[in-house]
């Protein structure tokens, strides 16, 4: 039968397990990326794994999220980072060579590889015929240890892509109409695969924006052929050694077929504060706006940039508003600065900062009260700007450039001039020569390679197996939808803790209960937490597993729970419980001391799990675990499970 | 009798007192220029004063601190300067349009004027013939409103500069000549006034990074004559029309002469912590470096980034230093762009921040832990870079660079190469078309414009007269040596509340006594503070006086008192008393209730307050303040005091 793209890259990649959405299956990871917010926490992880290098075919650490540098943490993470690489073999990329997604597609991006990246916009790979996926940090840890990846087997959407783009309308218009569409949870389980004769009036950086942005649809992944232009993008890198073309078999099938008539999209923007409130920007035209924010990994490319500075060129922004220039690589800030597009952007006013994510991730930037905020980042969710309560609208960079030339939400149809005219340049300078490449382990003489560990840099705690018997009070017990945030929060103070589990797991509840930590503290042992629905919603960040864990949590009875958390929950050595009835919960209260007997027995033998109770009475929950979870749950995490029996 | 250059600028703007040291002078202002980080603060005062418009040739508000925007709080403080600036006809410029000292050089910087800024560095202006002074903000306000300024005439060092700069040393290398000599304190209540054949062979951007770094000397300002090279200077802003030709008569004499022979001096180096700590490079050469750091207002000149851009072309940056490039200006930025230098730097793989003052206000780019930090700024107290136990050594562009392409501190003599040439353009991009003009007063339509305030931005709290009978508690009792870091204290936190008086009051006195707070909140009424020796040292920040103020302090009785402290309690209405004693301190202890009648009458009298004590005996204290200061303290402060008599 003839296979869609999608199909042939997960079978060219399938180490166990059938084609069949919903089923389980497991893939060879070729490459591997991470950045800094994210990437301590998965150095640690590897670090516990005690392996002694990457085993992929290109595994690289970028810095581009905490650049702002307040104080020792974020510096000291850069270097822990950089010896992270050295000593295990990853490419290391430096603060300032840029945004990971536009850099690694520019170094390393190769047609027909699988990329597992701890950065959700790792999608953004598949814009040159990789299947390239997003995930938490310890899955990328095994996938570098050269673990298969584990994901139940996405529904394949087929995209026809006919037509050409109208003149002032550009690939994030196009990825906004399939958000329209789709709105944040249309993509959920789904991979998204474009093809058909529009493409060619796409280049690889623009259905890098499309790709980019399928996350937001909650895709799994988003796959484009590699085709010429493809091999264009590769040549302007000096890489066209590397081109493979790719594309569906004649006749191949889809879960799902999609239309889509480049022709006829329009300039669209995303309203505050969802992705997915997606309107013409004619229907919002004419509000007053604070800033016209460029860059970000969802438009990253040459022309991202080149488009606007030949739109302001011998103009001037007006005085109310910031256009603020946030270049996405090294390569690209030199190639404006060369070509003279740098200065035409700052002769109209525009102010430059430093290369990579800074306000799309909330590091600066940030809007001022109740002032509208234009963007071209993928994400405008409730404060994610730094200001609470912010405005921001997501919209491509005509759009933006000709809302800060006339101080308004303006379709970009309405500027007096002609579209301006981009043409890829042959060549970029060669960005690969700044990355540090990994260290030759084939030297006959073994190097010894330190960690560099600043103060605030701590070893992820060691965790204890399952216990036969569990015994202790319930610490906590919450309401419906507890969301990761609220298991331990974000912002800027918390932030710089990541690589730290002792010192932010001081924070752990803290938006619930700010005494949540003192009493596990003073308690000192096994205890228990009890949620309602949905338990672990939102962020699929590790700490909120890692943090209760490491203060004692040994399980958590909830009514239900979110998918990623439980598998975060059960990866550190959580035994994650179900009511088996949702009345059950009114019998268990906060301070209640419960004990489990044979714990590991019980996991093992059925889906009920018998939990004492302080009145002497007995209670029965269920668990949903499969054989490979128990036995890591029961392990104490996925850690020991590995160094146990292997990665 | 033959003048100095800096009485000639002293008299032309005397407007009462004489020459003659240690005399109080009164002095004409005819320029103002505020930063961010103090011009709100200077706007609610200005506001508070209740004027139309400044009064000045030219005012002007830059923003170049905060510029990080963690949330609204910055990017509010930057909409409420610039609708003051609209308001009251100050010149305004926007984030991104560089340093405030360098941009005012190049806009308004005029031979034989006087400058006064609510910036220490302010004094960067004598390199053209200026005489520039950095003062508090409230002294800036009444500046601005057309006020004389007073300061105690100081004595006036004549340096004769001879010879000229051997390869490889520049104008930052004088300075840390001269601090060397001088220390941080030898330069108290004396001008440097420099002359002689050498100064040829300094451009007016050399005397720049000389003039402003007269400051870390404590020097009261310097100045330089204005010559073909200030000529020059002009002529490459297109002002060449500005130009005044300036300089000492023959025969003037000086307080004291000092010789400075350019052709002796070599690559000096300040070590951690302090600016006075110098030695030569050679001394130090070899530690191995985290970072070196390009820019600042000490080094903002274009040489300071074309001689490192040279110095690195074609050459790579080793992976372990961080050389972060700090553009001073919008200017700067697109000539280095123009010229191919930007990128010369890119590709030996620098990292380019926004334009502004960044890490030198450690804002960003602190230095990991135990790490060394080569700046071209001005100073390096500890901790000042954002890391706590820092260790950041100050030098020139040169010693910078040599010592990022080597690893190591290196002193650039060992480069091998030719020292670079450098030619100032003939002309560079126009700068001030960018700034905001003032509006045109002379409209015959009256305009009203809102100051925009955001909900972090409060007005100046009114303060009352002093009453008749002022009785209240010892809210607290200090030690000797108080700062005003303790006072009010800075930092991230901090820093963002200094446009809202209410909500800073939350930390005073909190580094001593964090209950200080919630203790005058519930009194909730006048107060008094007891201090020991040398209360108030350190920083001149008014909040130290204003916030105090706020909580009902009205009088502090003290061992002996800082001066610049003293004038701010003067200046907010709060009444400096001194013990006739020191053993008198004994006498008195937190909780005590303390009143005195009669107490501005009292003030006029003479020299003793009586003050009656819990226990009803007596205690006789003193003060120390002239007529104005008495009569500024008992109208409430110098706000009340000019709105009653005007400005």
């Amino acid at each position: 039968m003839a296979k869609n793209l999608t199909q042939q890259l997960i079978e060219q990649h399938l180490v166990s397990g059938r084609m069949r959405a919903g089923e389980a299956v497991q893939l060879k990871i070729d490459q591997t990326l991470c950045q800094d917010a994210t990437g301590t926490m998965v150095m640690l992880e590897f670090e516990a794994l005690g392996l002694e290098r990457v085993k992929t075919e290109v595994s690289a650490q970028y810095v581009d999220h905490n650049l702002i540098q307040a104080d020792f943490k974020n510096a000291d993470d850069h270097l822990f980072l950089q010896s992270a690489a050295r000593k295990w073999g990853l490419w290391f990329s430096r603060p300032g060579n840029g945004i990971s997604h536009a850099v690694h597609m520019a170094c390393f991006g190769v047609p027909g590889k699988t990329l597992l990246g701890s950065d959700s916009h790792t999608c953004a790979g598949g814009s040159m015929g990789m299947l390239a996926m997003g995930a938490g940090g310890l899955q990328v840890a095994l996938a570098m240890a050269g673990m298969p990846f584990s994901l139940v087997m996405p529904e394949i959407v087929g995209v026809e892509v006919t037509g050409r783009l109208p003149p002032w309308v550009s690939a994030k218009d196009v990825i906004l109409e399939m958000l329209r569409r789709y709105d944040v949870k249309g993509g959920v389980n789904k991979i998204f695969e474009y093809y058909g004769p529009g493409l060619a009036t796409l280049t690889a950086m623009d259905r890098h924006v499309i790709a980019n942005m399928g996350q937001e649809m909650g895709a799994t992944a988003s796959v484009f052929p590699a085709d010429e232009n493809v091999r264009a993008f590769l040549r302007q890198q000096g890489r066209e050694q590397d081109f493979v073309a790719l594309q569906a078999e004649e006749g191949a099938s889809y879960d799902h077929r999609e239309q889509l008539d480049l022709s006829t999209i329009e300039p669209l923007i995303a309203c505050p504060s969802s992705p997915g409130k997606v309107v013409t920007v004619r229907e919002v035209a004419g509000k007053p706006i604070y800033q016209s924010y460029i860059g970000s990994s969802a438009n990253p490319g040459l022309r991202d940039f080149v488009v606007p500075a030949k739109m302001v060129d011998g103009r001037r922004i007006p005085e109310q508003v910031s256009l603020d220039i946030n270049p996405s690589s090294r390569q690209l800030l030199e190639e404006i600065s060369r070509n003279g597009d740098l200065n035409r952007l700052l002769q109209a006013g525009a102010r430059l900062h430093q290369t990579g994510c800074n306000g799309c991730i909330g590091m600066g930037q940030a809007p001022a009260s109740g002032r509208i905020s234009l963007r071209t980042v993928p994400r405008n969710f409730p404060g994610r700007s730094g200001t609470k309560e912010d405005q921001v609208y997501l919209c491509s960079p005509e759009t933006a450039t000709a809302s800060a030339l006339s101080g308004k939400i303006t379709d970009p149809r309405d500027m007096d001039m002609d579209y301006p005219v981009f043409n890829e340049p042959e060549r970029l300078n060669d960005m690969r020569s700044l990355m540090l490449a990994p260290r030759d382990f084939s030297s006959e003489i073994p190097v010894a390679i330190e960690l560099e560990k600043g103060p605030n840099i701590q070893p992820l705690p060691e965790f204890d197996a399952l216990a036969e018997t569990v015994s202790g009070p319930v610490l906590l017990k919450t309401g419906d939808n507890v969301s990761t945030d609220e298991i331990l929060p974000a912002g800027t103070d918390i932030l710089p803790l990541r690589s730290n589990i002792p010192a932010i797991s001081h924070y752990t509840f803290s938006r619930i209960d700010d005494s949540f930590y003192q009493r596990a503290k003073t308690h000192n042992g096994d205890s228990f937490v009890i949620g309602g629905e949905n338990y672990g919603q939102g962020s699929s960040r590790e700490h909120a597993a890692i943090a209760p864990r490491y203060l004692g949590v040994r399980a958590v009875i909830a009514v239900s729970m979110a998918r990623i958390h439980r598998r975060n929950l059960i990866n550190f050595g959580i035994v994650p419980l179900l009511f088996s009835k949702p009345a059950d919960l009114a019998r268990l209260k906060q301070g209640d001391v419960l004990a489990v007997d044979n714990f590991p027995a019980q996991l093992n033998q059925g889906r009920d799990v018998v939990v004492q109770l302080s009145d002497g009475k007995t209670l029965t929950v269920t668990h949903n675990m499969n054989e490979e979870e128990v036995a890591t749950v029961i392990a104490g995490g996925l850690i020991n499970r590995v160094k146990n029996i292997g990665p």
